[in-house]
């Protein structure tokens, strides 16, 4: 089996997370000055590994090796080098430098594969300045619209005008820019920003699928009275309310038979009004956040947190209202490729387990166009997005073996 | 019985009103210039009633008619000419000139008082900028503390020197600058600011008494993670137990037996961390009031919520801690004054009908040296502290003509 290099990863961890933002470690913001610094020093570091380097119409940043084979799609395997303010020093990075370390390490063993190799730093996977994440991802898929294009900063800069500064064309994105004869699999590497594997006490996650998401606004409507003179009996309170419909999802949502699609219900914004120590409060207006693996199961939390609490806020004279924000589809990862990690993580003698993504990640616009599957590593109790997320230098390891190892089945089954 | 001029009070409530901050109607902060221009108004208008004036040590504006009687305590009616921000006409207001109106009715009529009669306009009833409310009334029972009167703005302006600016003598406010000597009574009209005096059909409310007010900071601690990939059984979130105890106390304070005191308790304020729409809620911050007529009933209340809270938090591995923010007795209004207010009523043939303030007011301090009453009118809709606020020109002429019967019959009685 395939060796990897766990010292030359860590020190590579280490050294793209020191160029930071100093203010506010751990910050490379897509589109800003340390977030560029960061790419000078990737594209030294892939081509020290002997990849070829560059940048496509959509920003990313590809590193390749070729291939034996003629005519045949890539194996991809990345993630993302930008990350949210003060975040943290894994996320994105440890995927990005895995997939370095598995093509440096396939290099220098003389591994033959048959397929390119690319590994790729895909910009902006993070929700970026202009409201928008997964750029690159979204790029290659082909789904960045003209009106995403045309997003503006406050300083009247477009997303179209930054993705040309960072060496992309986005005169060329109005089509995909890889397709399925360019791209033979996707395999994503990521910390796995939650606790499921510290429970199952494993050390490689198997994704099966990345969760859909749907975003609902949802305002309760009393009356804002004088909290000392209005009797219980006479009051209208949206607090009281909202408190109702917290209390429900959160029972919906973990009250579900095990067997049972995984859920999760969210009320993580809220804002009272008129949030004053001695008023009744008038409205609440909160974002309730449901994702799912599979789509018929959120359907069914919906309509029975809805008629459920429709009924109570009726009791209360309150005024319910729900307007659906957002919504994107689960995707669902490659059988095939799930196998391959299985059989890499078993030859590394390394548990696994499998389980849904909870986090959204480039693997959604990349599924539309190759077969696609990632592979989590725990980190210390499921933090992520802040500065203190951590992953064990050993678990790093891990995870880039089993990546290395997955690629090299890939290629074989693949072909 | 008395009459008084309806068309004069309501004139003087529109041209009080009239003296606003323009951008934010109806505004007179206390010590601002807006309070000043209204001031110098209510001193004319004093004076054309035929009311001697002065501003006490407190900076309180009195207008006096002399008595027949010799040595006794001044019969006062009153309240205060300040406003929260973006306050109504009334509160406050109609109290005031009620007081005028009955003032100048009872000399106009030549009915002969024993006692002299004093018209008030309190300082600062409403919280002012200091951070303090009731201010006159707390310097006639002389507890303005040293620490209060060196309260500052952040301009550097004491408290102190914001009495004497308006015409007090702030380093007499050592001590009590009115004694149980020198008030025989104290009666205040005011709007309900609530929904009881409608509830019940009745034009005239008798205050039995003024409640005490609790608060409290409640904090709910738990854990910030991932909504999207934190499973509902490994959660630990804080706004559920919010949730938890908002519906708590509510519950608590609204199924009490229908004789018990009057208490209600409200959830008005509340904060969330990190407040993201994909974070579990790791903290939530909020203040909880309670208020109620019987000491016995706030404690037990507190009792059963802390115990059903603390067991629900702990059951969902939350940190729940309340801890006092600050804690005010109730007061109980005169039995010879609610006598004297339901007679008065009965005579000019209105409803009336007993019930507690669940507002604070100036009466709670004047109580200290004097029997004191206080007389409700019903308000539109309940609404106050708001612009919207209103009270129909027969309702304010009804507690006009009461509040001027009522000082009639205490001057007989109380000689």
């Amino acid at each position: 089996m395939i060796k990897i290099n766990a010292d030359r990863l860590w020190s590579r961890i280490e050294g793209l997370s020191r160029i930071t933002d100093p203010a506010q470690p751990w910050t490379r913001r897509a589109f800003g000055t340390h977030f560029a610094q960061g790419r000078a020093w990737l594209e030294a570091e892939f081509k020290t590994a002997g990849l070829s380097v560059e940048i496509d119409p959509g920003g990313n940043l590809v590193g390749r090796l070729p291939g034996t084979g003629r005519g045949l799609g890539a194996l991809v395997a990345g993630s993302h080098s930008d990350t949210v303010p003060a975040g943290g020093r894994f996320d994105g990075v440890l995927g990005l430098l895995a997939a370095l370390e598995a093509a440096q390490s396939i290099r220098e063993q003389h591994v033959p594969l048959l397929h390119p190799l690319e590994v790729v730093d895909f910009l902006a996977e993070e929700p970026s300045d202009f409201g928008l994440s997964c750029i690159g991802s979204r790029s290659w898929a082909g789904v960045l619209g003209e009106s995403d294009l045309a997003r503006r900063l406050p300083s009247g800069v477009t997303l179209a005008s930054a993705i040309d500064r960072v060496g992309g064309a986005a005169e060329r994105l109005d089509r995909p820019i890889r397709h399925h004869d360019s791209v033979a699999a996707y395999v994503e590497l990521h910390i796995e920003q939650g606790l499921v594997l510290a429970e199952r006490n494993a050390a490689i996650g198997i994704v099966t699928a990345i969760v859909g998401i749907r975003r609902f606004e949802v305002t309760v409507e009393g009356r804002a009275d004088h909290a000392g003179t209005t009797p219980m009996s006479l009051r209208r309170d949206a607090l009281v309310g909202a408190a109702d419909f917290i209390r429900a999802a959160e029972e919906l949502a973990r009250s579900r038979p095990p067997e049972s699609p995984y859920l999760v219900a969210t009320v993580g914004k809220l804002a009272v009004e008129p949030n004053a120590i001695n008023a009744v409060p008038g409205l609440v207006r909160m974002i309730l956040e449901a994702r799912s693996t599979d789509p018929a199961a959120l359907d069914h939390f919906e309509q029975l947190l809805w008629k459920q609490t429709e009924s109570e806020s009726g009791h209360r004279g309150l005024c319910l209202s729900i307007s659906s924000l957002s919504q994107t589809l689960p995707t669902g990862c490659s059988q095939l490729v799930q196998d391959r990690i299985e059989k890499a993580a078993a030859a590394a003698g390394l548990s696994s387990t499998r389980l849904p993504s909870g986090a959204g990640h480039d693997g959604v616009f990349v599924a539309r166009i190759a077969p696609m599957g990632m592979i989590f590593v725990p980190c210390t109790d499921g933090r992520s997005h802040s500065p203190e997320e951590w992953a064990e230098p050993a678990d790093c390891a891990n995870g880039a073996r089993v990546l290395a190892e997955t690629l090299i089945l890939l290629d074989r089954d693949l072909s």
